[in-house]
């Protein structure tokens, strides 16, 4: 398949390239950024940043430098098409990395927010995976588990610093534990729901490193109406009004 | 202050006795047992049972034989009255013993159903105590905390028995890691919101002894409308019509 460059829905002319033999932006990468708490120069890192699209909407919403790293050199490379057909090679520096090595190239305390949209997918002999192994190690936990990537966190972040990351609901019992046995503390946790009257199927998690206990579940998120369409939270975020006129 | 003997509200002519002064049912008491999965002839325990709010209503759910346990004299009276009041000193045994002990009484691994709405607060030298220590030792771990109550829970329970109970949401994430680290799974989670936009306030769990992980979070609760009154889900808890009158 060929790449596409497609507009990064609603927010004000950006562009992003996408591949779909690889990987597409998702809607938890548009609602992640907005979860985050954001101030202008901050240090922020986005790990698994696949085509970046993380990093591209936070930097429509802070003025900070962002390090995106992935390791696949096919997403890689989209990454950084899409970080220079938009013109922010000076806010956004995309590493073709293994995060696990990110360690060695930062100093520890030093970041203010570490974001993520990791491999959901616990990764077993039996896992029923893609065909295609970029696709597979995107969902998959096969070269990082959540479990490496809060470890890096709390080595990167300074005291206070926050990773915020989206997750499966159905992992939600054992991600808290690996956090509190890390030394973060949960502050906001949102559910996210595919439909009213439905299960969750994700959580949006801000976790503080070395902070004090003090957890706030905010209002839970329901991301479709019953006809599929976006809920106008949803569209918000995606700087839409609900006509589908952009508000920008 | 005087005993008085209410309604609970709803529940098929079933009479509550209460003492202002000690405690009245909570909200907590009505959702909770719609929260637990019930079959009949189950072996079912309430900890922490106060007037025994928890136990009456399960009894009108179940035929279940049902023992609840309270500490405190003044609120075990209560709960005594209510039971005979209530024709149901066959179907319902109130302890007065410290759930503490409640191991040395029955045998481990034979319950199918624990349920519990205990003490919420925290205690330490600067909490904020009621003036009133029956009611503090009801709303603060002084005499039991939940970490106390999971080990209990595990004791006491099948293998697969389940530990249903509310608490605190910003105790969650403290709360999960204690069924963890004692070999309890959560398989459904049910999110509790006052109304809608804020914050969650309350969670119900139901955690199952050593089994296998895979927690479903449940489409949240919203308890209350923006006039303050019971939103329709609660007031179908209280087997209520929206018009007010009953359904039984």
């Amino acid at each position: 398949m060929e790449n596409v460059i497609n507009d990064l829905v609603g927010y004000n002319n950006l562009k992003i390239v996408q591949n779909n033999s690889y990987f597409n932006f998702s809607l938890e990468s548009v609602i992640l950024p907005r979860f985050c708490i954001l101030r202008d120069n901050m240090k922020i890192m986005d790990l698994c940043t696949g085509n970046a699209p993380i990093p591209l909407i936070l930097s429509t919403l802070t003025n900070s430098k962002i390090i995106g790293v992935e390791v696949q050199k096919e997403i890689y490379d989209l990454a950084i098409q899409s970080v220079k057909l938009n013109n922010l090679e000076d806010r956004i520096n995309i590493l073709n990395i293994d995060a696990n090595k990110v360690c060695d190239m930062f100093q520890t305390d030093t970041f203010d927010l570490i974001t993520c949209n990791p491999p959901y997918f616990k990764y077993t002999e039996s896992s029923n995976l893609n065909d295609n192994l970029v696709k597979s190690i995107a969902r998959h936990e096969i070269l990082i588990t959540i479990e490496d990537i809060i470890k890096i966190s709390r080595k990167l972040l300074k005291n206070g610093g926050s990773f915020t990351f989206v997750h499966r609901a159905s992992r939600l019992s054992e991600i808290l534990m690996i956090l509190k046995n890390n030394n973060f503390e949960v502050k906001r946790l949102r559910i996210l729901y595919p439909k009213v009257g439905m299960d969750a199927n994700l959580v949006l998690i801000d976790a503080r490193k070395n902070a004090k206990s003090d957890m706030k579940v905010l209002y839970p998120l329901i991301c479709h109406n019953e006809d599929g369409s976006y809920t106008d939270e949803v569209l918000e975020m995606f700087c839409r009004r609900k006509d589908g006129t952009e508000k920008l």
